[in-house]
């Protein structure tokens, strides 16, 4: 589908809507704002990979389409935005519910079924769990924009921005998630080295290895600081 | 009230008890940890302070009781605290919830009855709204522990602990203050820009003021960094 068409355009706005519906009311660190930002990044990384190989064959629409909806169905918050639909939880199903709302905003089956496909491999502990799936994938299966949509969501996950974001979840849903009285801003450090500072390593693309390295600098410069406050402040006296 | 004595020590561990368990249930932000910080800080200030000025009248007790019982009554947070009392808000009034603990642990009545003034004038939008009232009680009506205190709670507002607190904060409170549909990371550098980095201009001591420049210089480069992580990710593409 042809990004500068109308019929894209018109695709493209029903599916911002229902991004924002779906996540207005999410704490800051997935919030539409959130997903806005991974959507410029992608176009961002898109356009820079696109000059470097013209001949790479890119579906722009999918990188879009997967950057926009790369949060919808997220287990985190998927409770939350159950709650909000009339009929409860039983008709939620994140492993469907892009492609059902691409096709009910009357997308082609195909691209309802690559931009799922994509949006179901983003996830970093989907990676973990088989990263030779995610490797085939990009370079075999014919899904080479989840390299571009993973590389944006993981950039948004570091650097300030990052820092940011971690301690907003650690304050908004931290409780859910921590075990019992370890609710601490230390959780996030641990974040830090157990997550955070492995991205860069995890980059696709070359655009967006060179933009986690100085962010991932700034993830440690920020725990330099954070460890010398700490030692002042838990001094024994 | 002599710190080296065991009647303070047991007053101090009991006030410890009444901290914890007022300020379990808060986030991160503004629970236990963040007192013991502050505790640990506003010792390592008394401690320099005497250093250099030997004569200085400072009472060691009021520092370390009003450093551990800061934020007990603070607005923020007292819908909390009174919905875990089995009595309700009614009896809760933040102006003599310091003194009421403290002499119901069986504290001199001059010693609760300092402490409670200086936890009373301890907060950033108290001085505010009177900067003369701060100074007459730290510099002529014989409360200059306040100058300490506020230092050492105003520390742990800046630097990499001051920002992981403001957007933990944001996370769990920001929704209840944020007007209608602006629950949104960016309020963090406004607080930043509003308050945080004016924070170094009203430090009372010269060890404070001396950590507080350290702190505010990592404000100002994290907030670098966010702008240009920004301008990236929200650029029209």
């Amino acid at each position: 589908m042809d990004v500068t068409s109308s019929e894209f355009q018109t695709l493209y706005e029903a599916m911002t809507t229902f991004v924002n519906t779906c996540m207005s009311g999410h704490d800051p660190s997935h919030n539409p704002a959130h997903v806005h930002r991974v959507a410029n990044l992608a176009n961002t990384i898109l356009q820079a990979e696109q000059t470097a190989n013209p001949t790479k064959p890119l579906s722009a629409a999918v990188v879009k389409l997967a950057a926009l909806l790369h949060d919808i169905g997220d287990r985190k918050y998927l409770p939350t935005l159950a709650s909000t639909t009339s009929d409860g939880t039983t008709d939620i199903d994140p492993k469907t519910m892009v492609q059902i709302a691409l096709l009910n905003a009357g997308a082609p089956s195909d691209l309802a079924t690559k931009v799922q496909t994509v949006v179901s491999h983003v996830s970093y502990t989907t990676e973990c769990k088989d990263p030779a799936l995610i490797r085939r994938l990009i370079e075999q299966d014919g899904y080479p924009e989840l390299a571009i949509v993973q590389d944006a969501d993981r950039l948004d996950a570091i650097g300030a921005i990052g820092i940011g974001r971690t301690f907003t979840f650690l304050g908004a849903q931290g409780k859910k998630f921590a075990k019992e009285g370890e609710w601490e801003m230390g959780n996030c450090i641990e974040h830090f080295v157990e997550k955070l500072e492995r991205l860069e390593g995890m980059m696709k693309t070359e655009t967006g290895r060179g933009m986690a390295r100085v962010r991932t600098e700034r993830l440690g410069v920020f725990r330099g600081w954070w460890e010398e406050e700490m030692g002042v402040a838990t001094a024994s006296v």
